[in-house]
């Protein structure tokens, strides 16, 4: 059983809206995702975005009833923080989560897709470049790039990859990529429609760090 | 006033026992010494060393009589926790933990020392680079050599550096470099009276990140 399979995203309502617990409930699973990367290396990340998480989920529990919505809680921020907002609360943590969120997407996205460096089929740097630099590079100042080529030696092969992605099982490379691009449906509206929020309350930055 | 001056560590006792609520509180000050650093690609390595502070803190809490010394964590641990000790605990993050302190304790004492290049007279990566190379280096794997290799070049310039020490204040270098050999005096003993405890107790493990 892969382990995307087991905590799909559920589907989307006509407008759009997104449950702040059932969203919370499922991304929690999401960090682990970054374990399938192998190397230590990797933890860092998913640290990061655990407390992304926990910082959402801190300010839903407060009051799930005014929070219902991911939108909810962007508003009363909003309301809430003047001039700060929205470098501020669950709104800069969402921010950023989206961004982690994205880059899992276009890499399982890439791979769905057979993006291949033929030189070398059994690696998957031209998969997390490629999403690296539609998700993420911008916000990083030169750096936190060099860092990132550094880190990218210590992606998987492809093959292990995918395996860890069925959870150690060995199923058939087909099986498996199905499975992905089940999991993207509802995981890629639900992200389209994150991005969709910040652009619609102009709560988007594009600081680097 | 410097930083460092307002939480100095005490004197250690003949015996070299390190009382645990004295260490924790003095020691929980230290994290904001990589705000010093500038860069928020230090951030990271501040999460990593304020998680090892919280673990040993956890543990503290449940039994603060039991726990009155860092050796009684040490010793009940390894009765604890068979062979999984001591990769395990508190031993574990104190383990890691003595390494960011000595890592910060050689950068300061090459500074004291008036280690320079000098062709870059205003860098510290010369301090920077024989701090990382005496504590951490052998504890990690390539790829994290490599990033720390880039993350290097986020380093602060020197005066910069003396500056964040000195808590922002324009203080004549010599003020503060006397400033931090004060400091370093109770600092370097309590870090070698932990390495002492590793190796009598025989705790340190060698493997790599
Ligand atoms: C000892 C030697 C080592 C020396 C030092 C090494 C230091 C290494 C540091 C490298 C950076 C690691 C990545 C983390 C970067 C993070 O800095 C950014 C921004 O992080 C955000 O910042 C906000 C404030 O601006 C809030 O604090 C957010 O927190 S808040 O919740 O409090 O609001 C926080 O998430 N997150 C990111 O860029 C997100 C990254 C997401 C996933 C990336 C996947 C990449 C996979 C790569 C595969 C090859
Ligand atoms: C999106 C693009 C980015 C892509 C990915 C980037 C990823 C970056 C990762 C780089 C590594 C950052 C440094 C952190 C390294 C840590 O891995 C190690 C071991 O960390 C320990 O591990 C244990 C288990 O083995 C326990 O979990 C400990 O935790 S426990 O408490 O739970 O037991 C934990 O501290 N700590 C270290 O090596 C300690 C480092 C200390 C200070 C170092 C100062 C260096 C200053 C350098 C100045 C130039």
């Amino acid at each position: 059983m892969s382990l995307l399979m087991e905590n799909q995203f559920g589907e989307l309502p006509p407008d759009k809206a997104i449950d702040t617990k059932t969203f919370l409930d499922t991304v929690s699973h999401i960090p682990a995702f970054f374990d399938c990367l192998g190397s230590k290396v990797f933890t860092i990340i998913k640290s990061d975005i655990n407390g992304n998480i926990t910082k959402v989920r801190a300010v839903y529990v407060t009051n799930p009833a005014k929070y219902t919505t991911l939108e909810d809680i962007l508003v009363a921020e909003r309301e809430a923080h003047g001039a700060e907002w929205p470098k501020v609360g669950a709104t800069l943590a969402l921010m950023w989560l989206k961004r982690g969120l994205r880059f899992i997407q276009i890499l399982l996205q890439s791979l769905a897709d057979g993006d291949r460096d033929e030189n070398n089929p059994n690696l998957i740097r031209v998969n997390i470049t490629k999403a690296y630099e539609q998700a993420l590079k911008r916000y990083h100042g030169w750096i936190v790039q060099k860092i990132f080529n550094a880190a990218l030696l210590a992606a998987p092969y492809r093959s292990n990859f995918l395996k860890a992605l069925s959870k150690g099982e060995e199923v058939k490379e087909e099986d498996c990529l199905a499975n992905v691009r089940q999991f993207l449906v509802n995981y890629t509206a639900t992200i389209d429609a994150i991005y969709e929020l910040y652009t619609n309350l102009n709560a988007e930055l594009d600081y680097t760090v």
